[in-house]
């Protein structure tokens, strides 16, 4: 089965599927997700959150701890992955408003990519996401694909389904090299054996840009952006 | 003077002081930004421009480039520093909607933090700056103040003036730890010896959150999120 974790933030304007998952809501986002997708767990301070969840929280936490809402919820949805079968996860509504919780964000999908366990946060936007090694980008035609190092440099063997190449790049703090690549096959392989990389597809295809319908290998050493 | 440049994405709804200031707009910022601020350089490959702006741009960049258009304009404006007797720089509409951008956009805080420029990324709902060993924070009494580590795990090892104390704390990516302190003074010294901090700073009172009013020291070892 899937984990889901609602997030506080910008309210989720698209369809979760709840089947055969385990859904945690993290304080706030009460607000925006009762009604719309099945609840099993409520958890955080709930300092948020305007008024008491249903299901009741087994547990207020104290508003005053080391700890975000989002990742109470990431941490005792990782703690129980075994037990309940979870084999991936999906954080719904964590962007907009706030970058310095959009950011701590990221950092749930740091830590679940550390734990070994596929996670990948939905905004309206985009579909974000933290690898390391090889690893595969689905349903990418004609998107932008943006490819960020995450916590030190990257760096990028090669990838497949990509317009631009990325042969022996090293993605470095302070550029934004990698960022508007662009989808050519319906996935991606992208190879990175050094630092972590941090994936954002937008979900649109972008109809202003007409590279996708060129042919691989027909490209430059360069990013449009 | 200062630089200020503004940039593609959410428009910057807030006033922009153009006064004894170099002022740079990058590609599409220019539909947001027309006859609210004095552009004297337009930049980019105005791929995401819906008119030819003006003034007129000196060049027009390829859109297949391994830069943003950001980018080009920062890079202008620090090389131009010097001469020009610019000592800050100030980046507006930089947030929103499009995460990888934003994300994008943050590394130009740390390319001017790496060329010993102060720099800020000003949007709608929060400052952002990156720093590293000692620096102060202005303005912050009351505010949400969030320290991330950027790069790389980020050592404190005090501060002055938020709620939380951050005694030998070091930020790690993977957690939220940093999220959330509150500035209790008018303004904060943060000393961090080793790594960098991404600061974000909510440019709103947290009427909610009146720990502000609490006494400095009267405070536990954790952070409010």
């Amino acid at each position: 089965m899937k984990g889901v974790i609602l997030l506080n933030g910008e309210p989720y304007k698209g369809e979760i599927d709840d089947t055969n998952a385990l859904v945690f809501c993290a304080d706030g986002a009460y607000n925006w997700a009762k009604g719309r997708v099945r609840i099993d767990e409520n958890l955080g301070d709930f300092d948020s959150a305007a008024e008491i969840p249903f299901p009741r929280p087994a547990e207020i936490f104290p508003s005053e701890k080391n700890e975000t809402d989002g990742e109470i919820a990431l941490e005792k949805m990782l703690a129980l992955a075994e037990e309940k079968g979870i084999t991936r996860i999906e954080l719904y509504g964590g962007g907009g408003g706030r970058e310095d919780h959009f950011l701590g964000n990221l950092h749930l999908l740091y830590r679940a990519c550390r734990a070994g366990m596929p996670c990948e946060m939905i905004t309206d936007s985009a579909l974000l996401s933290v690898h390391t090694g090889k690893f595969s980008l689905k349903n990418i035609l004609g998107k932008t694909v943006s490819l960020l190092p995450f916590g030190g440099a990257a760096h990028i063997i090669n990838n497949r389904g990509l317009f631009y190449p990325t042969d022996d790049l090293t993605l470095c703090y302070g550029s934004c090299r990698g960022i508007s690549n662009v989808g050519v096959n319906e996935n991606a392989e992208i190879d990175c054996d050094r630092g972590v990389l941090l994936v954002a597809i937008n979900k649109e295809k972008d109809v202003k840009n007409h590279l996708f319908e060129a042919a691989e290998g027909d490209s430059a050493d360069s990013a449009p952006v």
